[in-house]
């Protein structure tokens, strides 16, 4: 038994650490892929769509481990739980993945044609976007409402973002029909990196609900059985 | 033991009719958002952004039930496989409510404005995309690989679709600066379907993945251990 729960411990260590490795990686994706778009580098904008395979293969380990963890360790409710949300939580985070990969798929797009004009709230808003990703895991990995709090909060500011981009973009749009398809595709960036807010405040919910939630709701319907 | 099954056997149909009355519930609000886009029927774009807290209520208590069935049932290895892969299933189909609330939202807004044009693509876009919710949804419950196959195979022509619309709605804009807002917002409803089709085509290759890794990689790597 002790040696079993050395293992599982290495385990959730290993779980853990992926979990974050996972959400690093994505993090690299979403920057790269925001430079590739800024500095008008189409290699660097190809290179992160490659990098989608690496993410979901990243899943496929995270799923088989929690898969392996259920199997044979037998967890207690509280590692059971974060197990079961661990799931949830790499679920979310490969969307993420391809939604960086959809912002290099509109770079490559927008880095054939001339430029538009100089992006300023684009790169301000994804910078906020990458910190309420790395925020959200860390709050998961390490069970920190505070830290997961911080990320709802977060989410007015990215909706503020993006409304003011769209009617920006929208205005370029009016003033010339051939500013048309790019400002669509600049549209496109500021919904994906909103839709990327979306996911992490997702994931800061698992939190607090995994949180609170063990003390509150799953411990009580568990001891009724 | 023989009880402990019998019961384990109520609670997995308990959680496949769960899934479905889930994906049921999220086809209806995809069809009705789209009906209160064609229509013009505000009342029902407003009815469709209420249910959202139903769904949300839905993916809650199927994660709850995938908890306690991990917690005191000790699954065997391939009723295991479909309550870990159930957890993920359902955190896709509660971003694909989100995805026909946004729909709903964008119909309010259409709403308010004249129509721009007749809706000819969208519709059919919309009822193609609820055929593969239906089927991805189905064949999970039933690991069925052919229908899971179909899905996959739906894809191509959701992206063609879009691409269509896109074009054409960009077209629009053009013509006439007082388009441009509303054309946008089609081309978001475009987009929030072809991201639904992605969501099906996920769920399709984990019942591929989850009934073939069954046999192949799974099984082999937990005889391992």
């Amino acid at each position: 038994m002790e040696h079993t729960s050395k293992q599982f411990e290495t385990e959730l260590r290993e779980l853990k650490d992926k979990l974050l490795i996972m959400g690093g990686r994505i993090e690299e994706v979403i920057r790269d892929a925001m430079a590739s778009l800024i500095q008008r580098d189409t290699n660097l904008a190809k290179d992160c769509i490659q990098r989608d395979h690496e993410i979901n293969r990243l899943e496929l380990e995270i799923d088989e481990l929690c898969f392996k963890m259920l199997a044979l360790r037998q967890p207690t409710a509280s590692d059971l739980r974060f197990i079961t949300f661990g799931l949830k939580v790499v679920t979310d985070l490969e969307r993420v993945g391809d939604l960086g990969v959809n912002i290099a798929e509109r770079a490559l797009e927008l880095n054939e044609e001339p430029p538009l004009k100089p992006y300023i709230d684009l790169p301000k808003m994804a910078v906020e976007v990458q910190k309420m990703l790395k925020n959200s895991l860390d709050a998961f990995v390490n069970e920190d409402v505070a830290l997961a709090q911080g990320v709802l909060e977060s989410d007015d500011r990215i909706d503020e973002f993006n409304k003011v981009i769209f009617e920006e973009l929208v205005e370029y749009m009016g003033r010339d029909k051939s500013n048309i398809k790019r400002a669509c595709r600049l549209v496109f960036i500021a919904r994906y990196l909103e839709r990327i807010a979306d996911h992490t405040t997702n994931v800061a919910e698992m939190v607090i609900f995994m949180v609170q939630g063990k003390d509150v709701r799953h411990l009580h319907s568990l001891t009724q059985q």
